[in-house]
């Protein structure tokens, strides 16, 4: 019987998982798509690599969300289908993976369903190809084995066929039997994968996954507030089993878990009874500097009782920060970063009066470059973040009564005070006044001007977090600055997955992903970026290129991809693939974004982000995670 | 309001959990008993460290299984109690957790549960104590805090209250509202955590936590059969998503990969029929050459039609080792293991005649002391294994066939053959036949007898794993060696969570716990030991410090807790106790144990088995790293 595996269920490049596939006597593959947008060789060089090898390709994949939709929705979908059957052929392949839609536009209607996969199949046929449909375990109309053979069944077409995956089959329960109703013809592939059991029961839950309050998706404000209204007067008492904490070292640990408890005195004390009505298992994500003041249903005595059982006034209010004003990066040689910012159309503007800090500018974009001795030893990284602060002061005076290290003013006499503390990866977050006179009036002015008005401002920093603090450093964010956190994604790098989780205040103006690697012994866990926002990313990018800037390369599949999602103007996509820029889209607009090369641990991004979108392109991160092993590779960087 | 943190939410020694607690602000804190037992602080002295740092002992726990069970059981659980609340106020506290009975003696009886819980806190009270009762979400008929709190005022007891915990309450979906209910006074403890949501669907499952056939409790092997009786006739594929493969290193999982489908198709085709009449989604945990032979029901024919469809003749069944020949240990330094190998009573009964390697022995233990000049940049580790095998040629064919690397055999012309494979951590195997004139013909008899008898024969042996490798090393042992696997237990070491997994055959003459360290970064993820079998570990372990030899210290908090939970003879408990012997007994016997010191990354353990006892001190894991831990730190090694 001949044996195949998924390229995803192996580490590292297309390449290296092709190799160690062969190597260990395998003698097909599963093509992941990411796996193949991430590639730099064509899907003919792919091909021959595999033949090479002694691969056959007996697999690409998937497809998805292609069934029982509206029809202008299926004739969009049938474009995007083309491209994959196109792929497909390319690699030498012939069988295509689609799997149950989990598209809230699709229908319950497993006749339309059916007449839909038909036309599909028929497509593949058009192409040489066939269409294995399988029914995920968690498909939102199709969900099991026989109900997705069903539908193969009622399509009736020689190029469509089901594919089982012993998975989605046994994690639901459902009873294998059945298999042997369907004829071996029509089962077009079978994939193979077992899993623990059980995956997660409460008790594991339980012994492994807690995490302090504010850190997880209950409301353990809204419980407090409960016990307090008993009269309890015992002490909040925090009892967390976590996997990860176990392996961290105590010190931080503990500070994070005292900052948990006094946020969550302070939205104890001041939370808005209003917010409370819905109470239930699952938290608002709120915090309390985030909501409404307490309106008229709050009751002035039961909140002054409250207040009196916690026992404390809580920290001064979050003045939330309202811009970045600058990002500094402190480097041993100011040279190869002086040469990417003249590249990126930044100029040296000012010069710090007392210390060999430069500051680059570009419109509202400020990159200070210190080369002071002290830091030589760590090498090119971004390492303070001025944060334009309605109240630097108040900032600064929440941020130790949250326990956040304050940093020693290094100033000279005369230079303007900076409150300054340390974020728990160590970036000094300064609190800068939004008025003239401050941190900016130790700058002397250079006398020139910036080369372009490209790069309108930071539009948001990336920071990798240490391992074992990544809960840690969202519940600071929050808390200390008072930001907002969205939710948690996770980001396939081709060496193990990230997760990213970003922070910003209300009106976007900043932004922080803050990002943490695959393990303890991930090596690019400190590459750090700085996003610089463009009104044009294409001109802002043919600049740099011409100014002598080189790009990260994409690869030419990404594009191929682009192509069959999404419709571009005329050029629009031969511009982006001629300068690597990625594109992404969702309800509220595009994103379009690039990557220089890096230098040290930092590297930057220009982007283009229409109004309303609100991402930091996720979907992307693969490819570009990708590309930079790559160049890494490639370079021996 | 005053604020406190359970020790089990850090990671270290206790005295590094206090001290990170005191720093961050904490006024007190929660001691967990495993924290006690392994510290080598008194109760008094940890009362008086936790005075100097300023904070209070607000809880010990936890006590557990005590209620609504047959007056016997509750007589012991009420001696088991005395001592903890004896403890409790030598540590300066009052207030015992006592979480809701998971002991399946427990009965559905309210007013049984009160009435003991009662009893147990006006034991309580006689010390000064106070009882607070906790349902935990598992629990087996108390899992919600309403009832738990229904219970605690039906006993009516001032020294019985109830203990609220966040987890256990959101984690259930309970409404937190009729906490209001409550009396404050009533509420004893409020315990805080917050925990990620949804902890784990389908589609987490799916996408972080998938292994590779034989890795998990699916039946995968059923499901294939099911699809060949269908005709398919497509490849058996592996579509593998796992957060740590795609961190591994791909070649070796591809090894594992094929490895597991190879061990898959030899079980589809050969596995008796009979066995599939209970089929479901739980596998049976046994490989194909662990079963009978195809019984009476199965069908020649269907099997011939299975094996054809397979397409595989399959590897040489497995030829299950009968016990160890030998343990090999390579040094660049033989003299601190012979020292210790001395002390152990054994003696240098033969050196190879070939190689710098001696033989040292005692009873039916072997180990080899190899002084090679090729090892020596590793320290000193426990390199090879020699299993006493049926069928040696047999055994090295099937592990050539299921992919394991056959190393060249290093001998001289006159040596005797010896087949070799090396495991995924490195180890070599070594498959010895069982007859006389085999490996032990290459060794010249020095003459030196064994100074002891009290050594019988190596009882199991302990081997880390690479973080990455921990599921393939258990598919290895199993599919080559044919041996069975114990289910997967987690250790709590002091620095983060172990896993730990035995394989063994069935007579319990082999058995080899595999354990897998916290994390990639886990420097004591080499650490190996040989436990050896003795008749009486008592004599042994004093005969062995009478020669000189050191044994790991033990807490004598351990020992007072082992008064508590077990009857013993008269002075029973205090050899225990002078040697450092750790105990544990379950319904089939007792086992006891100690440890010697660590010499490069081996150490010994002394171990008395009762026959019928087949565990491995699991419970008692936790003690002994800390005491390696403590040990290391108190020593500098």
């Amino acid at each position: 019987m001949r044996t195949s595996i998924a390229t995803v269920s192996l580490s590292g490049s297309l390449t290296e998982k092709l190799t160690a596939a062969a190597r260990a006597g395998f003698d097909g593959v599963e093509i992941f798509e990411n796996d193949l947008l991430t590639a730099p060789l064509t899907p003919e060089e792919i091909r021959a690599r595999c033949a090479d090898l002694g691969l056959t390709v007996d697999l690409y994949q998937p497809l998805r969300d292609i069934e029982a939709v509206p029809a202008e929705v299926f004739a969009r979908n049938l474009r995007r289908a083309r491209h994959t059957f196109e792929v497909t052929r390319r690699l030498g392949g012939d069988t295509v993976l689609v799997c149950s839609s989990v598209d809230p536009a699709a229908v319950d209607d497993d006749a339309l369903a059916a007449a839909q996969l038909g036309e599909l199949a028929d497509l593949a046929a058009d192409f040489g190809c066939r269409v294995a449909y399988e029914a995920l375990a968690w498909g939102r109309h199709v969900s099991t084995y026989d109900h997705a053979w069903r539908i193969v069944e009622a399509a009736g077409r020689p190029a469509l066929g089901t594919c089982l995956d012993s998975f989605h089959i046994l994690s639901r329960g459902s009873d294998p039997r059945g298999i042997e109703d369907i004829p071996g013809e029509k089962i077009f592939f079978l994939q193979l994968a077992d899993a623990p059991l059980p995956a997660m029961d409460v008790l594991q839950w339980s012994r492994h996954h807690r995490c302090f309050p504010g850190q997880g998706g209950f409301d353990v404000a809204g419980l407090v507030r409960h016990v307090l209204r008993t009269g309890y007067a015992g002490p909040l008492s925090l009892e967390v089993f976590n996997d990860v904490f176990r392996q961290a070292e105590a010190g931080p640990t503990a500070v994070d878990a005292r900052r948990s408890l006094l946020t969550l005195q302070e939205e104890v004390t001041l939370r808005d009874e209003g917010m409370l009505r819905d109470e239930g298992m699952l938290r608002d994500e709120r915090l309390p500097h985030e909501e409404a003041t307490p309106g008229a249903e709050s009751t002035p005595r039961e909140e002054v009782t409250l207040q009196e059982a916690a026992g404390v006034a809580g920290p001064p209010a979050a003045a939330v920060p309202t811009g970045f004003a600058f990002a500094e990066v402190v480097t041993p040689d100011a040279e190869p970063l002086a040469g990417l910012l003249r590249a990126l159309g930044f100029a040296r503007t000012a010069r710090h009066r007392g210390k060999p800090v430069d500051l680059w500018q570009q419109g509202e974009a400020r990159i200070l470059v210190n080369t002071g001795a002290a830091v030589r030893r760590d090498g090119t990284r971004l390492a303070a973040v001025g944060l334009e602060s309605p109240d630097p002061a108040g900032a600064a005076r929440r941020a130790e009564a949250l326990l956040a290290p304050v940093l020693p003013r290094r100033r000279a006499p005369g230079d303007a005070p900076l409150d300054a503390v340390a974020a728990p990866d160590g970036t000094e977050l300064f609190f800068c006044g939004t008025r003239p006179g401050g941190w900016r009036a130790d700058f002397e002015d250079t006398g020139h001007a910036f080369a372009s008005t490209d790069v309108r401002h930071i539009d948001h920093l990336a920071l990798t977090q240490p391992w074992h603090h990544f809960d840690e450093a969202v519940l600071f964010h929050r808390a200390v600055l008072g930001l907002r956190a969205e939710d948690s994604v996770d980001v396939a790098d081709p060496y193990g997955l990230r997760r990213s989780r970003a922070v910003s205040n209300a009106d976007g103006t900043v932004r922080i992903a803050l990002t943490v690697g695959a393990a303890p012994t991930d090596d690019t866990v400190h590459a750090q970026h700085i996003a610089l926002a463009t009104d044009d990313v294409v001109a802002a990018a043919r600049r740099f290129r011409d100014a002598g800037g080189r790009l990260l390369p994409i690869p030419a599949n990404y594009y191929d991809d682009l192509a069959a999602r999404f419709e571009f103007a005329d050029g629009e996509l031969e511009a982006y693939r001629e300068l690597g820029i990625l594109y992404d889209r969702d309800e509220h607009g595009a994103l379009r974004h690039c990557y220089t090369r890096t230098v040290g641990r930092v590297f930057f991004e220009l982007l283009q982000r229409d109004p309303g979108h609100r991402g930091y392109g996720a979907r992307n991160a693969p490819v570009r995670l990708a590309a930079q092993h790559a160049a890494q590779t490639h370079a021996g960087v």
